[in-house]
């Protein structure tokens, strides 16, 4: 007995509750921008309260970025595998378990960063990308499974992702370390790096002159 | 009059809500995890803060891969069913009541499992889990119904599955008994239960090294 | 120049938005459930804080159940359109600003049912419904135009939906007269209503043996 | 090796995401409405807090219609597209961004309206409506660049909808120097302006008494 179309349903299910994951988080994060309530501010201390908020849109702006990369990455190892396999769906889920946990290191630091706590809130913002960047790497491994991959594939373009990726827990693991002693700074190797991820291709030529999906 | 293709949207779209709703409830688990917000918090201070939000962490973790697990049993018993009959719809949409509902008890245990009044709290939850038992019950019925059920599944394989949904009562029950006296030992029995739900496949064959999708 | 895979994607993707909000709202409804919040609550006082939470479980299976009919009713209306013409989703995009406002009296009714203005927040809650249901007779109106309908639907077929929404019509407007004089029969109304709107068929012949999706 | 299948799905992917976020920020907006929360309130007394809300109801409107019709535009662009190319890419996350930002700024408008800091409120509001029409703007170039844009598209059509989107940001311009001067007059000039947005036709020939998709 043979499930062929059930399988490649499989497949297309999977990807479609990823990415409603994914559009959900992304737009959860404005819920944590609180507008400032106090109902007798007159037009420029209502306009200073919003500037003060900088450290919130800081946040949801690099967050913002980082999971529409991370999105744009998830679906480019799934056009690698063939199989949804067991080890190929717990990675992805391990993997929505950091995305889904986002917005709490992204509310956490609007919080603190401009106050007495903004090591530590930093350290927790930091720590949950190297987790994620954990993650990637389980779920790459997974798709690189002989259970899981399409057969086009070769293992030189599996090597070129995964020192992508080598590279990625690097920077991350740097940026905790670094947040440990400079908040900010910390950060924005966080928010930053999301501008080396989008350049990173899943496919076997990589060719700056056309779309990632294209080539 | 044959509306065969619109039979086919029906079943699908049914299972696209059914998949928007838990991508939804799954997400919003992380609301429920509140940031410590006393602004002058130091770096220690921040860090026990955070420590000593373990239960809201444990719940989320717990609860987020109970309702994955649930996801995945959904989908095994969608691709059973060959009609979206009225009973099956119905059971469905009583099966998506508690996967919305899910979130409540998981932060009423985050708030409580460390105060006087833990065992309420473990009990609502692992209570919660039994109804969600019931909700599964009731949807396999439907799906093994002659309007609904393909032609080309066993009886056998719908008896397997019904011994293991029973033998998912017998546990949830036993371990919101268990809560009454021990809460956080019902709940580690709930939150660690998805992981045998994992191995159930709904397929003639169970073959552990394909995809429950794949056989 | 023709556009009709277009045209066929227009409404395929109208669904699919419209089928995002449904899923959203009736998954939002468990945020207005708010986790009794004493810390040292003891667990006799956790149980009875949750007792007195029944207005807001009452709400939330009311509001769920309602729903998940109108979004039932909303697939069998798309079923009946050809065409996406613009009243067709100008009146579509009134009915989804009545089914994402539903969280609001749902909760507004949550916290006042037991209270001395539960007349305001019943007739509120119904008043909802019957704004619902005049957004319910715009589509179809819309989906009944020339420029929308299949041509295989029959004048029977619509002179039977138009009956029931005004059906419909005649009992939310008697539910929210009820509920200025006494709350909670009111509300009882509109939340037992949906059991008769699942008895809607929009298909040609009713036969109650079959699915709604199937005949 | 030849990836167009999987191109086609790319774009699909896309717009499947954008479609899950509009859908989302359009929902999240009914949570901005805030209960009126005095449990002793009497009829009369609620229904007065119920009708000073009128704000946050009448943000809640305008946001949920301009939403709506970003996104009919949204999908508009999209049909005009053949390739979903990196710029393509970039200009629809940078659209999103602010389409998930939407939600806070009526959140502050609802709050501030009627208070001494509408100006500020209003001037926040309506300036980010300029900032999703110069996005619009974005989208429009990397659609009809030459590596995106279907090969039937003339430069005619372009050009109409690009004098649409300028005409676009005078208006959200003007409102936001209006809404400094006179907060309310502002802010009805950006919830008023969806209308005719609405009547923006993304297809060669425009014809008023067909749908916009089918033209």
């Amino acid at each position: 007995m043979s499930f062929q179309s059930g399988l490649n349903m499989g497949k297309g299910r999977t990807e479609a509750f990823s990415d409603g994951v994914f559009s959900i988080a992304i737009t959860l994060l404005i819920l944590e921008i609180k507008v400032p309530h106090f109902i007798g501010q007159s037009n420029r201390e209502l306009a200073w309260a919003l500037l003060s908020l900088w450290p919130s849109f800081f946040a949801f702006v690099g967050s913002f970025a980082t999971i529409l990369v991370l999105w744009i990455n998830h679906h480019g190892l799934f056009t690698l595998a063939e199989h949804a396999a067991p080890q190929f769906l717990f990675a992805n889920g391990f993997l929505l378990l950091f995305v889904i946990f986002l917005p709490f290191p992204t509310a956490l630091l609007a919080q603190h960063l401009t106050g007495p706590g903004a090591n530590t809130a930093a350290v927790v913002y930091c720590g949950t990308y190297v987790l994620t960047n954990i993650s990637y790497h389980l779920l790459l491994s997974a798709v690189a499974s002989p259970q899981s991959i399409r057969k086009d594939v070769s293992p030189a373009l599996i090597r070129r992702i995964r020192i992508a990726y080598m590279f990625g827990s690097l920077i991350y693991i740097t940026a905790t370390v670094v947040a440990w002693f400079h908040a900010f700074a910390g950060v924005l190797i966080c928010s930053l790096f999301w501008l080396l991820l989008t350049q990173l291709s899943y496919s076997e030529k990589h060719d700056r002159n056309k779309s990632w999906f294209d080539e």
